[in-house]
């Protein structure tokens, strides 16, 4: 068996509420979804706008293998839209339930059907391939439902498609649905709804029905609850069913990041496949076994969808995952040490706080006596800003046992600090902040603050956090952690550095 | 049919990475829970610390109806820290496939067992009511699996529970894996894993195929792709299946919040039944069919799970969501000017934005040539702030031409700003910033910074929306501008604020 794929990130995911992308924002999720092996691309709805259009032909002109096509109403003036941007296809969409004949279009089951056999025939007269679709299939009368596709077909369709506008499949349902239609003269496909969370188990089953084609959009987005998975579809069919795409499977995570970054729309932790926790561990139990052999808590490996396996610590840390970590961190604890280190760090748990890093950095340096060598020091800062003050910031350092005083002025107070802190270093060390992370704030003004920072040193890059309630003291202690990680390696540095003060 | 519902958000859900409940947020959450209607609380699991231990207590002691129930290995040491937190029952789990005796336990079957039947014994004996729970058993064999629940019951299991640890079910080996086991001679609970995306599915055939109990958890969170959402199950039972539980369905929103708050774990907006967009519509199409009949493109109101229906502006608006828009901001327009203010949100949305309301109020007053009346304008903001120092700001608004001055201090400079601007206007609005949200910013320390802000009045909730490079004046200026929008509506406000100042 081998099931195609139609994305339609770029119609169906955009039509997200608050979503839009540029039309070179289009093109570079397009590109993407071509090299990741889609079967089709549903470019947009040609119909929407100037832009919209823009967007669709910026994609058609770049003459990719794959087939680009898009969305329109059973209209001349979609058909129309859509031949202006010189699609392959269209996704021709009329509404066979009567909820929607009745309410939406006001007109009669026989006029609906009459205008998706005109606009069929329209748009394979102008040379697309018509994949013909219902909305609202699931609520429609399944003899006049049938009734429509044959009709379609003789008039020259080439696909039919049977949507679940709102998701109301079950599985079972799904299956003697897609069953039913998959006996008709036309490759059928699956369009599922994410209402109730059954998109992509509604999906398999209408593939397994005998449809051979299925819509779905990265990361799942979507009108409401969105469409059915991308990257749950594909990995569901390839690691429990056997079944075959042309996706590249290995690129799901990025095309997940690349989408989510581009549409705005955040992904929540315990998405499956692509979220951050996906492959993340934190539990005794899980982690310690995890370690002993991937398999007993991951059904997949990490590296097959391009993701990455991840330990946390926290109140349910086990001693199996402490121990492997602090080794990693370099320090050598015996039982007596690992012991108290392993209550103090289930201790901060209780008290509600994810145990990061530099937190078991701090309680392992505590433990075990040693005095944390740190070059720089953060002694003072000081920061003004307000909207008729050009941010400043002072900061007075520790480096060496030396005082070091300097001062920054940035486009925000976060950068007024970190140029400042990046001056009074900039004598001894080239330092270059990569990157700079503040993982989305939702709360209250109040909310705890992650700060993430990549910090990169000749050929050394490194990482720092710090979490607290206020982003600039967030800001500049994950920057200094991290110079001090970078400086602490580098003793050869440190020596430039005395001779420097 | 009937469901019972386990809920184990306190236990699996907690075992999200990175997150951690004090027992005050254990006892509120589980106080919820309660009122909710689930049968079963998993609490926690009382080994994991002493915390976990306080938290359990905390719920135990209040005296609930509902079942009180703690997670524990089969070894003693797990049972003696349940009994001390004197649970109604544990979920007694034992895994049961080779891969975790094997490589995790590194024991036998028969001692692993053996294990299972003595802390049954054990716990039945101190007066527990035990739900026998097998780990792994989606890849155990079967006849062992078997005999191992056979046994337990004999032993004096009240109930049994098969894992599907890594969420390799799909919905139709659900039905005959969950089916078989439904013949013991015990009460079945199904407890699924989202790895696939599949955990409500197969949980759903689990209980058709004869299962009497679902294990699930607030927003699906857990482990890695987390756990079956209840959310999604209580629903789809409700609505696709007709199958009765004893959740208060109206309650599931709020619960949600609640479950995303406490645990700072976020739901992205396509999340089904409680995400943001669950209920939300932006395209022409979608929006105009709600407008006319909700069911068109609604499978259940939104009021049904206790949330809102909302219609957001983008370039794939149609005119007659516009036109209701306007009229319901008191903007009567015609034909032509609708037309331009049509074109005009359009072309925002081909650039990439999202269209706020404050985007559109400007858009309309602009083509409609009114000049808008701010309330309250900033003049002056001041913040000063860094590690030694309180966060301070300082604010000179202008309200209606009279010219206040407030200061605040709080958490960080932009708590202390927000503080300074709420008691400038305490005296005539008592405004409440619901939800703060920042995007995730990436980049450089110069990156634009994206505040939304959620402001309530009275019953009007509004949205408001700044993008600038510093994050305190993006926080100011979004905050005024929901400030402004509210107080611009409200006449009475007005008069009030004219004579107290």
């Amino acid at each position: 068996m081998n099931a195609r794929i139609l994305d339609t990130t770029l119609r169906d995911g955009e039509q997200t509420p608050g979503v839009s992308l540029t039309p070179d924002e289009k093109l570079r999720m397009a590109l993407k979804l071509d090299e990741l092996g889609v079967d089709v691309i549903e470019a947009g709805s040609a119909i929407t706008s100037i832009g919209e259009r823009e967007g669709i032909k910026k994609i058609t002109s770049e003459g990719l293998s794959t087939e680009i096509c898009s969305f329109a109403r059973a209209v001349k003036v979609d058909v129309d839209a859509a031949l202006e941007c010189d699609v392959d296809s269209v996704h021709l969409v009329i509404p066979t339930s009567d909820l929607h004949i009745k309410y939406k279009l006001k007109k009669t089951r026989e006029t609906v059907k009459d205008l998706a056999i005109e606009s069929t025939q329209y748009a394979v007269d102008h040379g697309l391939l018509v994949e013909l679709s219902a909305e609202d299939s699931t609520r429609s009368d399944i003899d006049y439902l049938t009734q429509v596709f044959k009709e379609g077909i003789d008039a020259g369709a080439k696909r039919i498609c049977a949507c679940d506008t709102v998701g109301m499949l079950t599985p079972e349902k799904a299956y003697e649905f897609y069953g039913h239609l998959s006996k008709l003269d036309a490759p059928l496909s699956v369009h599922c709804h994410n209402d109730f969370g059954l998109a992509v188990a509604n999906s398999l089953s209408g593939l397994r029905a005998g449809a051979s084609q299925a819509h779905v959009t990265v990361n799942g987005i979507g009108e409401r609850a969105g469409n059915a998975s991308l990257e749950e579809l594909v990995v569901s069919l390839y690691s429990l069913y056997g079944v075959k795409t042309n996706i590249k499977i290995g690129m799901l995570y990025e095309i997940s990041k690349m989408a989510s970054r581009l549409t705005n729309v955040p992904l929540q932790p315990n998405k499956a496949i692509v979220g951050e926790n996906a492959f993340a561990h934190e539990s005794g139990i899980h982690a310690d076994g995890v370690i002993k052999k991937a398999e007993t808590y991951e059904p997949i490996t990490p590296e097959l969808v391009g993701h990455k396996r991840r330990f946390v610590m926290g109140k349910h840390i086990g001693s199996g995952l402490l121990k492997k970590r602090l080794e990693e961190m370099g320090l050598r604890v015996d039982d007596e040490k690992l012991n108290q280190i392993f209550t103090r760090v289930k201790a901060l748990g209780d008290k509600g706080k994810c145990v990061t890093d530099v937190d078991l950095q701090a309680i392992a340096e505590d433990v075990l006596g040693i005095v944390a060598e740190k070059v720089v020091e953060l002694e003072e800062l000081t920061i003004v800003s307000g909207n008729k003050i050009t941010p400043t910031a002072s900061v007075r350092l520790n480096i060496n046992n030396n005082e070091v005083l300097e001062a920054g002025i940035g486009i925000g107070p976060v950068d007024a600090a970190i140029v400042a802190v990046k001056k009074s270093i900039a004598d001894f060390a080239d330092i270059e902040l990569e990157q700079y992370h503040v993982d989305a704030i939702t709360g209250g003004t109040d909310a705890l603050i992650d700060v993430i920072v990549k910090l990169k040193h000749e050929d050394q890059i490194v990482t720092a956090r710090s979490t607290q309630p206020d982003i600039i003291n967030a800001s500049v202690e994950a920057y200094l952690s991290g110079i001090n990680k970078i400086l602490s390696d580098k003793k050869d540095i440190k020596k430039i550095k005395e001779g420097d003060l």
